[in-house]
């Protein structure tokens, strides 16, 4: 058995990658077509024609339906066969499975498991989203060749960030401030305060404060895979209230990971600020040192991928800090057995119609 | 168990590909060797010396004979190990198999099955050939990532030509148009006739008629794998008698698929056409516009090819265009069921000699 | 079960290779990370954190211990964590293995198997290293596509050199001169006289004799994959003292070769000469015709090693010159099974102090 979770929206795509043109994608191990219908409206269908295999995403967008590229079959965007040139009758088994989409954060949203619990409303809120004072960085994307698992441990562990990233999030101050954890049914999160401890080098950089500081780190993985970082720093000293942390050096990182396949994961990221939020060369400072920072994690997982893959080895020794991954691993194993549990008791259901 | 029917003559190579030295080529998934005597006949040997697995191909051509590029063992052109350095006998495990060879219609034809069964005079006949008023293209080759039943499915498939080679051979008038099928024990037959239609890109290119047309298309799949199609078009009502055909614009066009693995295939072809059959430019043409068209067959078998690898699917809908398909790999796994009732009763008689 | 032998001291690097900075190599199968301490002994550990997985490569040299650059875990050069930040106790999973080295001969030697079997008497005699009057070439090293007993079987096999190496080291000479073998408990040896013959390319070009030659050819084998080369020659009749011989055209070849995984070999040479000792000139000669030499032979175990990899087949047809490469086998399955006794007596001896 694999390590995904189906029951969730994901993000298949950035808004402005969809277009009136066929977009083909792997998402969950499953080969995905991506297009807008003319209303604008993105539709998700899996990018395999029923009759010889060929990808849809080959053919041709024909109003809102597409056509396959090999001989002409027809689906409409529910992923029905309207068309098989050369006779009258479609069979039944000429149909494409079409996943809920929605659009939301600049982000194309798709439901990549049961149809019927995809609940529009279960999208993660993005605080401080489209609010003046705030700036954007958004419609970014790395590419890690990894589980998306190995992922989610190392973004619910602040501690890596002293050894990882130390030119940039991290620095030594770190090394021996334990991490607290704290979970619910729908997220797990680690943080930690690292009080009166010299600035690490992103926040110097951006000038808003001076001296050292109370830095903290507030980890959340939103389950299955989305994390959310929220970051920050206040003078030495000052009581952490929400409006003394707005007033201070803050930003919320989203990471929203999805799996392409059971070694690989795209990985796309938004990121908000207080400082400096209308300042394009801000903006930018943020993309390169948010990228470049995520890609010192991409190296490290690669290799750990390839170590997993090349001695079967998942788990080694434990230690405090594997409190948080640990309860996510767990998480998501409570979510999977819950998706089968579904799907068996549907299978008895059909059986017991079957006899009737 | 594969897909490969071993009792067949395959296109091994160009005549002028053979020469005299020592030329490599995967066939049916053996390494074979091939070369030409001091007398100019061509020989196939397995490509293994028996000693140690060294290709006989990084050796050295001897006469007729083979020597080993690591120990010099030496083979006549029967598979024979005529000489070990150093030592005056010869074991006998120390032989290579050795393949039945043809040459004809300028390729080298190699029977990959039990040599007992090697006829010569069954190699298919290639129409016109040789004829004044008859221009050729041949020694064409491409290499296609797929399966040779994903190209036969094709080349027994009118139908798809309207999609795929719309720039080419293929157009709209076509898609409607439904497919005959006729089959004997030796090749399966898909045919059609799309009358008083507008001329396709190639046929007006040449400028031989003018105006709307009848078009046929006859494809012919001599099994294993050898395709050949009858295609051509005659002004609208003219009485389709072969001579008329004749008179019209009409090719003939041979497609010799050889299996290199199970997941590629050697794509030999040749081209007969009686329209400007001495100029040169025209030839050009015809090389040009049918390897393209051939290239967007590989392009899209390729694909196709990749996804059946991924989810181990191999059919699905079938619509009514498959019928022609469908026989030919119903004829295939007769084939293949003969040749192991074959093998079968050949170990067994072997088994009762040992008995007595 | 693979073909490896662990007890046995392997050649890891050059000693220039190994400094104060973190070297990953693979060696039979396993990732090592090798280094020097700050006294300048080199060190070889298990190239994994055991937290992990994350390459310690990847971390940072801190004094003689190195600091996985994931978390920070810190091991000692005898693998032992000595630091796990943000926690005090250190799990006792928590130690990667540390392997015996030793230098010697400008090389880093690792024993790969049981720690307690570690011999640094062992190391194979190199003769007249060091000595005025030999000139010596070292620091080689060539990466072989094949696994080491394909070539262990070339370095016991003098007669390959009349074919594979006629520009270098063999000629037609020796075509049909019979090869002696000896053997001992730690090496097997292949050896042959080809008596007033012309001299061998290399020879030729060094110009130390004149007209022809007896030459010799004795190839040992040291168990399980040390080669070793005398070969030289001397005027036709010469009489063959150890004294006489080091007066002729003599050379000491060592191949030292390490497996890296079951289809690549790590192989390390050096060559000892008493011809032109002192000329840069014939040492370079000696590097690039001895490389080509190598490689020669690497380009045809390559296609070997493919050869047995895609049909399963490891030998076949036997012939006089396949009993030393035959008795190299039969050996490292000795050694094989002895390794497998050892530890099954190990793991008994475990149980009854369990049961106890």
């Amino acid at each position: 058995m694999g390590t995904f979770v189906n029951n969730a929206w994901y993000v298949a795509a950035w808004g402005n990658e969809v277009r009136r043109e066929l977009l083909p994608r792997t998402l969950l191990g499953q080969q995905i077509l991506l297009y807008r219908k003319e209303n604008g409206e993105a539709v998700a269908l899996v990018d395999r024609c029923p009759h010889k295999l060929a990808p849809l995403s080959l053919g041709e967008l024909k109003g809102d339906s597409v056509q396959c590229g090999y001989h002409g079959l027809t689906f409409d965007c529910s992923g029905t066969c309207i068309r098989v040139p050369g006779q009258r009758n479609i069979p039944t088994e000429a149909q494409v499975r079409a996943f809920p989409v929605m659009e939301k954060y600049n982000a194309i949203w798709v439901w990549m498991g049961d149809p019927e619990q995809a609940d529009t409303t279960a999208i993660i809120d993005v605080p401080h989203y489209g609010d003046p004072g705030w700036g954007l960085v958004d419609g970014q994307y790395l590419h890690f060749k990894s589980n998306y698992l190995n992922i989610t441990d190392n973004l619910v562990d602040p501690a890596h960030t002293s050894y990882v990233h130390k030119n940039t999030i991290g620095n030594a101050a770190g090394e021996e401030v334990g991490v607290k954890v704290e979970q619910s049914d729908s997220h797990v999160l680690a943080y930690r305060w690292i009080n009166d401890a010299p600035q690490v080098p992103l926040v110097e950089r951006m000038g808003k404060l001076a001296g050292n500081v109370d830095r903290w780190q507030y980890y959340y993985l939103h389950l299955p895979s989305i994390s959310y970082v929220d970051f920050g720093c206040i003078p030495v000293g000052t009581e952490p209230t929400e409006a003394n942390k707005d007033r201070g050096f803050r930003s919320f990182s989203f990471n929203f990971l999805t799996p392409e396949t059971e070694s690989t994961t795209h990985y796309f990221w938004l990121h908000l600020r207080n400082y400096h939020p209308d300042d394009p060369q801000a903006s930018d400072d943020v993309a390169r040192l948010m990228n470049q920072t995520f890609e010192e994690d991409a190296t490290l997982l690669e290799f750990i991928q390839r170590e997993q893959e090349r001695t079967g080895v998942r788990e080694y020794a434990r230690i405090a800090i594997d409190n948080a991954p640990l309860r996510i691993r767990r998480q998501i194993e409570r979510l999977q057995s819950k998706e089968q549990s579904a799907e068996a008791a549907a299978m008895d259901c059909e059986a017991e119609t079957a006899i009737r």
